[in-house]
């Protein structure tokens, strides 16, 4: 299936055929990662940056990983290397940066937007790779590739997102993408954290997560990020484990097969316990190993991979 | 043209055709990050070390792309990696970088003279990026070729560099490679910053910037760099802005075709509004992107790619 | 000589025939660093990660470097992203980096025992860079490849470790690797810093410096590290200089062709002086030299190169 994006800047912008074209592609690339000599030529001589401008390690060595594994180069510019860019706009940086030629620039900024900013005045392919409370749309396609992988199909599915739905970039990726592929979207948590006014998204939100993960088929679990709440979004963390992590005890009202996600890093003890975080129910793992494929495949498909292939 | 040194230390030790050697040889550099596979095996199998003991990230991931771009493989040593090495002479750290079968080391250090000393004891090639106050050689190389690029000419160009002459190694490249490839060299700024003294190289002052840029064909607007600049240079940088800032009203009186040049960061609304900055008379970005190719010039004559391109 | 072991945990694990093994290998791996290109695609495709949780410049550029010569992926995991993942477990650290389809992990830890734990859960190759005061086994590998090349035999040898034995991983992974290769091992250094317990090694102990080294063929200074020391193991720096440095005179008790070994960085001055450290007995450089050959060796055997040399 042919793929017409010149950046990848969210969710927002994909198809439901786009994102089944990037599932597949990565289904080619995870075959690659599992051989003994998992290199393929295809991104040759293409010059990718990795500018993370808010700490990152996961997704930042996720993407080199995967730019690697296509044998592009790639340079990496972390918040210590911005942090001598001071003083300098996020327009200077980033022209200076495509001035040596990249062919594309993987963005993760606090400031939501800054992405499809940057693509106003670039002509390198941009990925976003975080933005503020805006969107990730790299974690939204290995979820919804994980979840594929598990339950072979997304129609029909239920899906349980707990958590601090409001300021997570990931639940918004989330629900955009699991809503184009057809699942059912039931949001749960603090009442401060998720606003009915989500429900515009054609989601089901239950306060109660006793009941919200009834028959549940996947429930992701959200990181309480303490840095980005405001103050008494709830009552004490607590209070907030009591009512919201994942147990034993809640688990059994879901269907026997769930699979439980998480984006990692888990708050081991506060969104799960470490035996729920371990056990074969889990696939938080399966999620950072397929972080490498869809990225690969997001690489592969902006980057024109396909025509190059032939010429190589 | 052959090209017969063993180091890059500074402009001083190049003759008018070693510069011209290096600007053809960037030239064919420039075709090869223009290509859809920007990478040459020439360099495949050597180690270079970017061993940066003064902040920058600009210099130094250019020289990586330019490595890279020749399939050579570089370690970076930063500011941070370096206080690592703290209580470790600079000698104690080269010596060890080197006894790991480095090829060449580029080197910048904020004092003057560091790459020339560590030459002389060293078997890599050395390359200074920028030694204190004293010389950037790739800076006014890159320079250089920028001009030929826009002018086609070196000989009867009028050129006008503004600003902290006295504390740049910028300046001090560009003049002694300008120089020697037979421009017309103008310096103007702050008395305290363009001491008179400098007349010996040949070069005319002219403190007043608004008759220094008559008739100019390139103005080469240095950066204002506080951290380096002695208390009383000049009364305040609200006065500075006044005298030798580039506005229009300035412009005016260069040649109509004249270009803008700065070797970045810029201060906007310090040396140049932005405005100015993004203008077509501005080479601004252009100098970053030839900065890789005249890198890999200097990479590729210096570490013998030519011999090695045959058996390869 | 085949080599059967997953990881590379600690010298206490090898054979002498093991040891011997990395020894030979490492020989033709010195061939590649000191060819024009210093490249093999023997681990082509493989990944390999640098975790170093404990400040390191030199080791870990050295493993770098022996990775990049054998064509493998290396990925950079520092102090400063280790920050960033402050609040997770050393094994949700690894088992993420490990779920990236990692073929090996290096590490580098300040608590003895990191890597061997690691190793109960990975599938991944781990290889120990340095674990507390436990072991360094690629240390000892190197300095028992340096004294192979100059003496050409270990039996009758008489190698002299000098100053902090018991907080030294270096001394430990020393004298396991040196009592297998059948040297005769002397320690010397302030009585509260090396116990007679060693003893059990089949050590000598011998708190006077000047009879220590008598006849000695090696004498290997440890370097003081002020931060592992617990105050009043010796009286002041001044009076251990006195008595713990290597001077002129102390080494006119040893054999005329005796070598100077240091792990590095030398305290110029302190162990030993800048002339002692740079003269024709010092093998210090050395050392470093053959760091690189035998950390690819390590990585050469563990990753099973031999096998994908064949079908590559």
């Amino acid at each position: 299936m042919p793929f017409f994006h010149k950046h990848l800047l969210g969710i927002q912008d994909l198809s439901k055929k786009d994102i089944l074209t990037i599932l597949e592609t990565a289904e080619s690339m995870e075959g690659i990662s599992t051989r003994d000599v998992k290199k393929v030529p295809v991104l040759r001589g293409k010059t990718i940056i990795n500018l993370f401008l808010e700490p990152s390690t996961r997704t930042s060595s996720s993407f080199e990983l995967a730019a690697k594994r296509l044998s592009a180069d790639i340079i990496n510019f972390n918040r210590q290397a911005s942090s001598v860019l001071k003083g300098e706009s996020l327009r200077d940086t980033v022209e200076n940066l495509e001035a040596m030629y990249a062919d594309a620039i993987i963005i993760r900024h606090t400031a939501a937007g800054a992405p499809h900013y940057v693509s106003t005045f670039c002509r390198s392919h941009i990925i976003n790779a975080g933005d503020g409370a805006h969107e990730h749309p790299t974690q939204a396609l290995l979820d919804a590739y994980t979840i594929k992988q598990k339950k072979k199909k997304f129609e029909g599915l239920k899906v349980v997102i707990v958590g601090d739905i409001l300021h997570s970039r990931v639940a918004r990726s989330n629900i955009l993408c699991l809503h184009k592929l057809g699942t059912h979207i039931i949001l749960s948590g603090p009442p401060a954290l998720v606003p009915e006014s989500l429900e515009k998204f054609k989601v089901e939100v239950n306060y109660d997560m006793d009941r919200a993960v009834e028959d549940a088929d996947v429930i992701m679990m959200l990181r309480i990020q303490k840095e980005r709440q405001q103050k008494n979004s709830y009552p004490s963390i607590r209070e907030y484990r009591f009512l919201y992590s994942l147990t034993e005890k809640k688990l059994k009202k879901a269907k026997k097969k769930v699979i439980i996600m998480h984006p990692g890093p888990v708050n081991k003890g506060v969104e799960l316990t470490s035996d729920l975080a371990s056990s074969d129910r889990s696939v938080i793992l399966k999620q950072v190993e397929n972080g490498v494929s869809v990225r690969m495949a997001v690489l592969y498909l902006l980057l024109g991979g396909k025509e190059r292939e032939a010429t190589d």
